[in-house]
């Protein structure tokens, strides 16, 4: 699942350059680096990238190793369930038994082997339970700005997989306030809803065809067409009809079926300059500076410079964030607000910035 | 006197483009608001400006009012009192009686009105007198950015302006360090020392002709030549060989017949952002912000964008200054240390940041 903005990474992610197609962290690019942690496991041939149309050049320039033909392009974004359904039915077409690992492209993972050792166990528990799978994580803070997981000590059908931990799903939480947060960490029966999913491709079009069937209907749709000359025209309109929804608001919160692996391999959702700043490497000062920046006097700052030097003097928890047409400068604690600049430029129709 | 580059007003002050031809304060550059505030005193036939070679054709196009021939070149900095030697031989050619105000280009004055009333004063003074004469502002707080100008309970000869705040000078002081700012704002006697003096072209040059002697003869020599075909050349070889000296240190602190007008019509040399800050109208939130400027939770700062949008958000006493090729991020009362980035570019020999 690629075809996000990642809005509160502005004024580095924009429309025509989101978060998952720039170095955020690490290495390459976050889709880079998102295909590169399922090696060898998942080779580049079956990956699928599910993205919006106006993004398929970057992903193509990007991951030249990933066959055209495994690009989708969503002609609109419509939440996660729409995208999770078109792929699954060209998953099905190429393989009846094809086992689907759902994954955000624009995520960061610490232990990859351990990752990597959580997804065959899920594809486990997936093939033998014929259910849905997600990975939970386990939280170390009272984070606000997750979904939350509650998991249930029934052990039915997963007795052998219990102290690897397996669990039933009780129930999915939206993202609760610091009191509500605080007391899921306490409970200890609460995981990060990390956004992974992994199931059987058939298994999942049936629990769209019970719980969405609207949806269900508007993808097959589209699938009959796929490889037709009506198959662009088809999506277009099909999509635009499309209501957007959530995986988790359409399905997981209604099916029965549910697992979660608990896991614990460093994980984060990258969603906010100070998540990346808690991720990164500081130095001495606790500073996290990148590109041609000079400082005086400062302290547990994270600095961005994009070409233009910056000179930063006396600051102390201050982010600073630059691009070639707009800047940021940001209270550290305070960057899920960047969510409002870029509200205020979607009202003023600031289209060039967005 | 515009031949400074005003660093520590980086980075929009550079050599190319120096604080007194920019937009800093009030309508016009400060060039601009310098000679508009003279007017209808000193017409600008008879304002002189001497300025490095590079400036000159900046203040060409943003004066057209002055005759290119009150355009003075100096081929390099060497500090004040070459700078002032040199305007005084030309105006002694043109009238042997030349009254000359000497002024900085980049300061700020409020009450111009009161201003020019106590320039007619000082003309009056240095004529009846002989003497020197400069304006001492009342120190309103203990600043160490300034010098100070002690004077003396003398009346000789003044007897009739001493009501009028004129005063015999006792002593000169450099930047002071705080507790003895603090102690010359207490003692009641001291002034900040402007940099604006007052004299006839005539003396002021018999006081180069006793302090400074190596100087007199150099700017003799130059000045020997003015309107000959050797005169740039002359300029050149001369101006490389004097010693940098200021008028303070080379003949104020040693002169006798010396005098201060006691000035309280608003001053400020508009040192650096901070002290911008401080001079300019601040809206509710207490920000001064100038250009594409969106602030959340943001207060006691002073943003300038240069074309970009900034977006601030949760800041507090912070300054913020944009230009096309380097960004100054400051808290508030550390602009002073500006100066090192400039130090620091000019070690690394960054010259295009210069």
């Amino acid at each position: 699942m690629a075809g996000g903005v990642g809005s509160r990474l502005w004024p580095r992610s924009r429309a025509a350059s989101p978060k998952q197609l720039l170095h955020i962290m690490g290495e390459g690019t976050m889709i880079q680096n998102t295909v590169a942690r399922l090696q060898p496991m998942i080779p580049p041939d079956r990956v699928l990238i599910v993205t919006n149309a106006s993004q398929i050049d970057g992903f193509r320039d990007q991951i030249p190793s990933i066959p055209q033909e495994n690009l989708v392009a969503e002609p609109f974004g419509r939440n996660t369930a729409p995208c999770i359904g078109l792929a699954a039915t060209i998953l099905l077409e190429r393989d009846p038994d094809a086992m689907m690992v759902v994954l955000p492209a624009d995520h960061w993972i610490e232990n990859v082997h351990e990752f990597q050792n959580r997804l065959k166990l899920a594809c486990t528990i997936a093939e033998e339970r014929k259910g849905l799978v997600t990975l939970g994580i386990t939280p170390n803070r009272p984070e606000t700005g997750y979904g939350y997981i509650q998991w249930s000590e029934k052990k039915d059908g997963i007795e052998k997989h219990y102290d690897e931990g397996v669990r039933v799903v009780r129930t999915f939480a939206e993202k609760p306030d610091l009191p509500t947060a605080e007391r899921f960490l306490r409970s200890g029966d609460f995981l990060w809803n990390s956004g992974m999913f992994i199931w059987r491709a058939d298994i999942i079009l049936k629990e769209f065809e019970e719980h969405l069937p609207d949806l269900h209907e508007q993808i097959c749709k589209i699938s009959n067409t796929y490889g037709d000359d009506s198959y662009p025209n088809i999506l277009e309109k099909t999509y635009r009809r499309i209501t957007p929804i959530s995986i988790d608001y359409g399905v997981m919160e209604k099916a029965k079926n549910v697992y979660v692996l608990q896991c614990d391999f460093g994980w984060s959702d990258v969603g906010s300059w100070d998540e990346t700043y808690r991720l990164s490497r500081k130095d001495n000062e606790m500073n996290f500076l990148l590109g041609d920046v000079v400082t005086i006097e400062t302290n547990n700052s994270f600095i961005r410079s994009d070409g233009r030097l910056i000179a930063a003097i006396g600051l102390e928890d201050v982010i600073i964030i630059d691009s070639p047409d707009a800047l940021l400068v940001c209270k550290r604690g305070e960057s899920q607000q960047v969510q409002k600049v870029v509200d205020y430029l979607r009202r003023k129709k600031i289209t060039s910035l967005l």
